[in-house]
């Protein structure tokens, strides 16, 4: 009898999350899987992880094929804390996700979704981290699962290059069909966020973070310009952040 | 009379730490510093930041050419509400740390003083996260000097190149003197991480975050090899995580 692939997935919207079931449901097609989500919605965790105090985990679900525990962590913990449950199995896969909200552009750095992803990558996992464009609970994801199904697939096909996950953005849904699936760079972007000051009912200040998104660049081979014109964004991102040019241009600085 | 640079800083170890007073007292000579410290030390907070609860944050001690705020966000919070307090003005230079630990090889990703340094980045402000390879909060850092200096005036001389930090990081004191500095690229490696099962005084389960740091290679040119042979080591960081060589090999897949 041939093994069934083993899926690990984790999530930064919390246990409740539509995204995360949706990804569920998906994977327990392709295998079993273990699952382990965080206990609230935890946006903006990036590759944080919690060493300072512990952990609780409880199992929250169970199938034959199937587990889901829930973390008090971050989703870099729930990546870590999954290998206990694994029974000494290497994942065949690790999927994130489907995060509510978009993690294309620099969002990447500070997304726990794919956090969580590169964790796994650094572990040395084929992984896969996939947002919808869409910020709302009660996103529609009704129309993601041919896109995550190829993809998946693929994945488990052919693997990934060592050192390499994939961030996955796909269009919110709307009239208008997804045109297919492109390969794309991570584009030029920033947060213009302050913290804005509010005063409290003792009269003492607090600071809550807002802002708005500025994309600095439009080219054809980016992710925001395939998302605007209705594909999915697959970028390959890689964890060795060396700049290897700027290493032979400071080289011939003198010290 | 000519303006002097502002220099921020920003650490993920708390305000009370030696390696955060040590980089103040360096800045002062070369401009106006603004520094925004964490209130509690906060390692492995990577590029996280606080959205779901409000901040506080108060000034803690100020001279005529410097400030410190001390924030009860993550090291990456630090930078954006630091730019509350500089009257409207670009820093010149944003230096993180000195961290006391490292944060060489796959440890740029998991760190806050480099989340930290990477935000400032990302605003278009030349950046530098400083480490010291001694995790005690009684670190001597009294060998640091002439290698912080020499790297920050460089710096503020000749700025870095667009969406490229540099990740430093300095041996322990040893009787061995330091040989110099040596550019390099981010060493392969990774964390053997487990959470470690307790059981609490009412029986339940928690976990505790634990392992080890395996280095994955050794090769001359890496930050690892750097600083076993006692060199300073300088690693340019970029934010672009795209890894062009994968988005062609993966252009061949067909979807």
């Amino acid at each position: 009898m041939k093994i069934k692939p083993l899926i690990m997935i984790a999530n930064d919207d919390g246990y409740r999350a539509q995204g995360f079931y949706k990804l569920i449901k998906l994977m327990r097609n392709f295998g079993e899987v273990i699952a382990v989500s965080t206990e609230k919605p935890m946006s903006g965790q990036s590759h944080s992880i919690t060493n300072h105090e512990p952990l609780r985990v409880y199992l929250a679900d169970e199938a034959e094929d199937y587990k889901l525990y829930v973390c008090t962590g971050r989703p870099v913990d729930c990546v870590k804390i999954a290998y206990r449950f694994t029974d000494g199995r290497v994942p065949d896969l690790m999927v994130s996700g489907i995060n509510h909200g978009s993690n294309a552009s620099v969002n990447v750095i500070y997304s726990g979704t794919m956090g969580a992803a590169i964790e796994a990558c650094m572990d040395g996992i084929p992984a896969i981290g996939f947002s919808l464009l869409d910020y709302s609970s009660k996103a529609d994801f009704s129309h993601v699962d041919k896109y995550i199904n190829v993809l998946t697939k693929k994945v488990l096909e052919k693997g990934l290059p060592e050192g390499v996950c994939l961030n996955v953005n796909i269009p919110k849904i709307s009239e208008e069909p997804i045109k297919g699936i492109r390969l794309c760079r991570q584009a030029k972007g920033r947060w213009d966020q302050y913290f804005e000051r509010r005063v409290d009912p003792f009269g003492r200040d607090y600071y809550w973070l807002t802002g708005e998104f500025i994309e600095e660049e439009t080219a054809e081979d980016t992710d925001i310009y395939a998302l605007k014109n209705n594909y999915v964004s697959v970028v390959p991102i890689m964890y060795d952040m060396s700049s290897y040019e700027t290493i032979d241009t400071l080289k011939k600085w003198e010290f």
